[in-house]
Parts: structure tokens; C-alpha cells; sequence
């Protein structure tokens, strides 16, 4: 059902516009650069922009249409919804904001669309919506510019939101961190499609291998229990309106009912839906989930050249209970053979500030060779000048489940290579074992 | 007694090198750029480094040496702390490793320089330190080359901690953060000068607003309970070994004994010392002392771009217990005049995705006249076209307490801008409404 919305062979923008700036003319100029299928502006008063043809209306665009996007003023939008009924069009994005969120003129408004659109069984995304994103086949139907907006490359974590400016935030924040997109799309105030029909189609859909949403209520409690249910990928979400301040914001913005968010929490964690509590905490999650497989056991090991924050690292595993434990004797005096004498051979094992790339390579074979630990945090403090490019094929070279936490001047195309091939990085050693005590839990 | 360590007129740097990636290279090349004092570089078999003239030892300078920095083999530094005794030098700061936190020969070598020190009535920063830095003065005293580090600018924030990486890593999170520094020490084993000693200074020192530190273990429970007792300006501490794994990596690191954390926690708490428990926490908390003055009432204020991000603001503000009242129905009336009829008159005072910088600029002149707030958190989503650099302006306009939330490609030169002028930038809602949470708390 949700198919054609994010593989459309061909896409129509009603309301597209001449005018840089406009909305209408953002989502045509997107698709113009991206989009691999067949682009219909339509618009009465225009003959092409951007080199492309116009039509005055979808009616007469001879093609099929598979995917309608709608960016008019509220009031005409029952008009157009109209003519795609006719035409034959069943998907359509209703961009145009001006409904039950504005009050008792817009609810009368969505009402109406709802109706014409259960008349010619067209399927709704919106209204009061951001559009929706597919890079896998250049499908940019968003009203952000490149030039304004970093967005994510190709991957495997699909995105939904109701709010469109969590939705852009997230193609920021996921692009700064690496993270590559499958799906993303902004539901807006869900007259039709919900979260519940997005989440079942992301379940079956083969390149999402993450889930992650962004709620203000539910429409559906039934079904969207029904979607998550038996959900075999990780679902993380994170709710807005878990409080009454939150939940009046809720009611003005998407018109949702923010419900009861105590029921809502523990619905959610009896289902094994992860519950995101920050915007950190999602980014992470997801990265983490994104990033990595799955690690059967719990025992951590952390090796750090900076003590410091081997420290911060070790108060926060235990505060997350995670194991620690101390390397075994022979383990103890393989890596004794090749660390200084002030090394500690604890846990963490603490290499010594002097450490190069070399000798981290050392001691991730030794550790290979032994293998007593589940997954491993290794902490780089890269403002060494032991520390070169080297450490990236060091860590590379380690074929064992590995963070990494690094930060600062010198490690930003360090982090660039090592999240091309995979590895995440974290830039505090908090955040760093907050993600793997997610990826065990 | 700690005045000669952050404004000496002259420097010796005692292991001073000619071979570049040495530390007693570092130390000279970041003195001799930016140092406005005399640099004396010591070394027995050489007689210049970058143009500047070599002493085979302390001795031969003819002028008085205001600070020694010794950076040779952990065996050698009894020999040259005598000399320098000598000398009639009184501050050391000893960089090199090898002594108490390296096992028994290294805590023998540890007392017999204690020894040394008093009978000459030196005063040690140090071993196992990274140096010390006072960017007022241009006394980088550290062995890091600004080609791996970012190094903050003068600011009104003094910055210590134990641990070598820690410090360095608060330059680089601090100058990330564009927050400024006035003095940053490391003072590792602390075998004479410790926390409360620095902590006692900073109080004192006029360029100091905000002290902040990483923390170990305290070495005179008495002394720092004394130093931070009727502390006048805001202290933030993080504590590293806090749980039995943390402890076991202290011991190892700094050969402290990290001591009940229970106990410590309580006692900060007694003394309105702030507890960091989080890296994030600790640079959020010393940015918005430092860029903010105290605010005096609890009454916050949110203003939106992004129905979204309103909403978790809402949320994370409401866990905070913090008060985001209702605008008076005068403060409505004028904000109808000037809003769009689909703009949210609560709080949050959501003014709609397409604002533009002029909507934010009204908004404030609105706000400032009713002035029913104390502080004031200003959500801008920059991702939309409406949104230029017109909003710097716009914020800067507006005369009363506030906190930013924005992110993403468009923000980067914007955040520069507003932080220049000490308007403090978060990029969640989260993080800036804890960081509202410590100002007012």
C-alpha cells in the first residue's frame, strides 16, 4: 500500500511555482536534481520551470501517475484532490498546512479531503507534512534545499515523524553522524496514513534494517500494537508530549492527543520498542543499531591511551551494569610482552598516552587471540602527536565488535573514514557506552 | 604562592629538544609562538632551538626563572630539581611520567623530589602532568601543537583536572563550544600542589568567573572542604571514579585513592558545588556560566519555529520543574496582532515554520515590553528558507536572558556570530533546557 509512495515511477507537484524561495518551486528543484523517474509540475499559470514542462492540471498529464505531491493554499486543496481522483492518482502527499491543526476551519477542511479521498480510494500522507525522502532512487520530495539542509546518503534506517521539523532535523543530525537513510517521511496531522501503516511498511520493507519515529500520539492504539507486535528489526522511538507542558504543545502543533505517556512507555518496552528518551539518545541508538550487529554477550573491554577517560568510561559501564572484567593471567602477560611497564593490564587496559596506531594494532591481535570479551570500547585520544592517520587501519585491521570513542581537531577525517567502513564512533566516553549498553540491551 | 605558575615573566624548559614530535620540542615551539615573556630552553648538547639560544643547565641563565618545566627521563628529574633549587627557582611544573603512578620505584622517586622541593621550598605542579595555560599572557606551557589541538581563546573560565587527557580534551571541547579560557592546569600525581590549592587561587584570581575541574581524588578533605566553603563563584566538578570499576582505573591512572563517592557527592551538594556527571553535562554547565549572568526568577519562556522541537523542549522542561506559565491575555492580545492565525499563543509560542527573522524580531519587542518571563529559550529551526543570517540580528536585538537551540548546515557561522556576543547555543532542546535548569538552579 505505502509502495508507490517511496518508489513512484513517476511524480506530479501540484502547486509548483516559478519563484526561488517558493515551496513550490524547492520541491520541483529537488527532484529536477535527484529523482530518476518522471516529473509532472503542474501549475495554470506556468509553461516550465527549471527547463521542465507544465501542465494546468494533473488531468492533463497523459502519463500514469503514481505519486501526487499537493503544495497549495489550504483552501484549494479539496479542488485539486478532486482532479487526482479522477485521474486516477491513489497516492498523494498533502504538503499544505491549514488544517486540523489551525483551528475549527481546518478541521471542517481535513474533513473534506477525507471524504473525497475515501471516494476515489487515493491514500493520504499529511497534511501539514515535509514530503517524503527515498535517496535510493534520488527521491527528494521535500520542500529543503541541499544548500540549506545536510542530508544522509543511502542506508538502512528508515525515519518517520508527525512533526516536519523533526523530520529535517533528523536528515541533519543523521548526516553529521554518518548515518545513511533508507526511508524518511513526515505524516503531518495523519488524516490518513499513521505511524502504524509506516511502521508495518518499514517491517516488511528489505532495506530498513532500522526503524526509528519520532511520536506525538497515537491514532490507533490497536493497530499500532498489532505493528509492533512480532516487529523482528529494532523499533526505537521517541515521544513528544510525555508531560502536560509537552502535551499542550502537542495539541497546538499536530493536533494529536498526546495520551497517556506512562501507558504509552510501558506499552513499548513490554513489545521491545526501544524508547528513546533524548534527541542524543536517538541519534545514537540509532547509529549503534545502524552501524552494527548484534552482540550475543555482555563482557566489555575498554582500551584507552588517555586515563582519563578510561575512568568516565569505566563509572558510566557500571552504572549501565555492564562487565567489566579483568583480563585473565595469560591474557594479562601476552599483552605484558608488548606494553611499556607503566601500562595498566586492567580493564580498562589502559596502553599509555604514548601509545602509536602501532602499538593499539598489538594489542587488538593479542586481544583477538584470547578472545574473552563480547565487544570492546576502544577510546583514541587522537591530540597525541603518537597518534596519525595509522590508527584507522589499526582499529580496521581489529575484527572483533568495537566502538570507538574519539574527539577533537584531528579526528574528524579519522571519524569520516572509520564510519564510511562502519565502526561508530562517539565523542564522549559517556555517550560511547551509553550506545553499547543499548546495542546489549 | 600559585600567581608565578599563570603570569611568570620568564620560562626554562628543562629537556628542551631539537627533534620535532618530542615533548621538549612542543613545549618550546608553543612558547616561542605565543609567549610574551623570556624562554629560557635547558639541554646539555645543544645550542639552539628555533633561533633561540640553549642553556646546558639553570644554572648558566643569568636572569631570575620564574618557572622551570621539566620534561626529562623520570630518573634524570631529581638531578635537575636540585639545580634548580639552586637556582633560587620556587615553580615546577614536572610533565614527566614515571613516578608515583608506576609502581613502587616510581613512588620511591616521588619522595625523594617532595624531598628535594621542601628543603628548597619549590612548589610542584606535577609529575605526570601536561603543563599549564594562560592564554591572557600567551603562556601555553604544554606539549601539544596547535596543529592537533583547538585551543580555546582568553576567556573568564579556569579549568583543572588530574588527568593530562582530560585537560586536554576540555580545550578542545571548550574551544568547540566557543567558550573561552583564562587558566588551564593539569597538576597529575599532585605530590604538592592539588586541587584545593588551585581551586583557593581560581577563587581569588580576577579573571576567573566560572571554575570547573575533573576530580580524581581529593588529596585534603579539610583543606578542599575549607577552599570550597564560601566559594563566590560558580564551581562545577566532574568525578572520575565514582563506582568500583572507575575507582580500580583511577588507582592505575593518577594513583589516587578516588574515596566514597557517596560522601563526596553529599558534601558538594551541602556546598553548592555543582556536580558534572556526564562530559556533555560539564561543558554545557561551565557555557552557560560562563556566557550568562544569574537570572533571579524561574518563569521560562519558549519561542518556535518548529512545533517539534517546542514539544520536547516542553517535555525535558517539565521534567526539570521548570515553569513555563501561560502568557497573560494582555501579552496574547498583542502577540495575535503580529502572529499568523495559525501560530500557537501558549507556551511554547510557537510563530510557525515560516517565520522569518523579522516575525522573531516583533516576537521579542512584544515579549521585552510585557516582560512576563525571566529567561527566555529561542528555538530556531534554520533549515527553513525563510530563516537567514537576518537572525543573529534579530536575537542580539532582544535585551533579555536567553538560551538558543538551532542546528544544522546553515547554523555554523550563526552559532560563531551569536556565541561571540555570549549568547549561549545548544543543539537539542534537551541540552538547552538543562543547561537553563543549572543556571537557575
Amino acid at each position: 500500500m505505502m509502495e508507490k509512495f517511496f518508489y513512484p515511477r513517476s511524480v506530479a507537484i501540484i502547486g509548483a511555482s516559478q519563484k526561488e524561495g517558493k515551496i513550490g518551486f524547492s520541491l520541483v528543484k529537488n527532484l529536477k536534481e535527484k529523482f530518476r523517474g518522471k516529473i509532472y509540475p503542474i501549475n495554470p499559470n506556468a509553461d516550465s520551470i527549471l527547463g521542465l514542462k507544465v501542465y494546468p492540471s494533473v488531468l492533463e498529464v497523459e502519463d500514469e501517475i503514481d505519486l501526487c505531491i499537493i503544495a497549495v493554499k489550504s483552501n484549494i486543496v479539496p479542488n485539486v484532490l478532486e482532479e487526482c481522483g479522477k485521474k486516477g492518482v491513489k497516492n498523494v502527499v498533502i504538503i499544505s498546512a491549514g488544517f486540523s491543526e489551525a483551528g475549527e476551519e481546518g478541521k471542517v477542511l481535513e474533513r473534506e479531503i477525507k471524504k473525497i479521498a475515501e471516494r476515489y480510494r487515493i491514500r493520504i500522507v499529511g497534511p501539514n507534512t515535509i514530503g517524503v525522502f527515498n535517496p535510493e532512487i534520488g527521491l527528494d520530495a521535500t520542500f529543503f534545499l541541499d544548500q540549506d539542509v545536510n542530508k544522509p546518503g543511502e542506508g538502512n534506517v528508515s525515519f518517520f515523524s508527525q512533526s516536519g521539523t523533526v523530520a529535517v532535523l533528523a536528515m541533519e543530525s543523521f548526516s553529521e553522524s554518518n548515518i545513511g537513510i533508507s526511508k524518511l517521511i513526515s505524516y503531518g496531522n495523519a488524516c490518513d496514513i499513521n505511524e502504524s501503516d509506516i511502521i508495518q511498511y518499514f517491517l516488511k520493507d528489505e532495506k530498513t534494517k532500522v526503524i526509528a519515529g519520532f511520536i506525538e500520539g497515537i491514532r490507533d492504539g490497536k493497530k499500532f500494537l498489532e505493528a509492533v507486535r512480532n516487529a523482528r528489526k529494532p523499533i526505537i522511538l521517541l515521544k513528544g508530549g510525555k508531560t502536560k507542558s509537552g502535551s499542550r504543545a502537542v495539541s497546538s502543533h499536530t493536533s494529536s492527543l498526546a495520551g497517556d505517556y506512562f501507558v504509552f512507555s510501558n506499552v513499548l518496552r513490554q513489545f521491545k520498542v526501544r524508547e528513546a528518551k533524548t534527541w542524543e539518545e536517538l541519534v545514537d541508538s540509532v547509529k549503534i543499531f545502524s552501524f552494527m550487529e548484534k552482540v550475543n554477550g555482555d563482557r566489555v573491554c575498554v582500551v584507552t591511551n588517555g586515563g582519563g577517560f578510561g575512568v568516565l568510561a569505566s563509572d558510566e559501564a557500571e552504572k549501565n551494569e555492564l562487565k567489566l572484567p579483568e583480563p585473565s593471567e595469560e591474557l594479562k602477560k601476552d599483552l605484558e610482552k608488548i606494553l611499556p611497564p607503566f601500562a595498566s593490564l586492567k580493564n580498562p587496559i589502559d596502553i599509555i598516552a604514548d601509545a602509536t596506531p602501532e602499538r593499539y594494532k598489538q594489542v587488538f591481535e593479542v586481544l583477538e587471540k584470547h578472545d574473552e570479551y563480547d565487544v570492546y570500547l576502544v577510546v583514541v585520544l587522537t591530540q597525541t602527536p603518537m597518534i596519525n592517520e595509522g590508527i584507522v587501519e589499526a582499529i580496521l585491521s581489529f575484527k572483533k565488535p568495537k566502538v570507538v570513542c574519539m574527539s577533537g581537531k584531528k579526528s574528524i577525517e579519522m571519524i569520516k573514514e572509520l564510519e564510511k567502513r562502519k565502526v561508530p564512533v562517539f565523542h564522549s566516553p559517556e555517550r560511547a557506552v551509553k550506545a553499547i549498553k543499548i546495542l546489549l540491551s
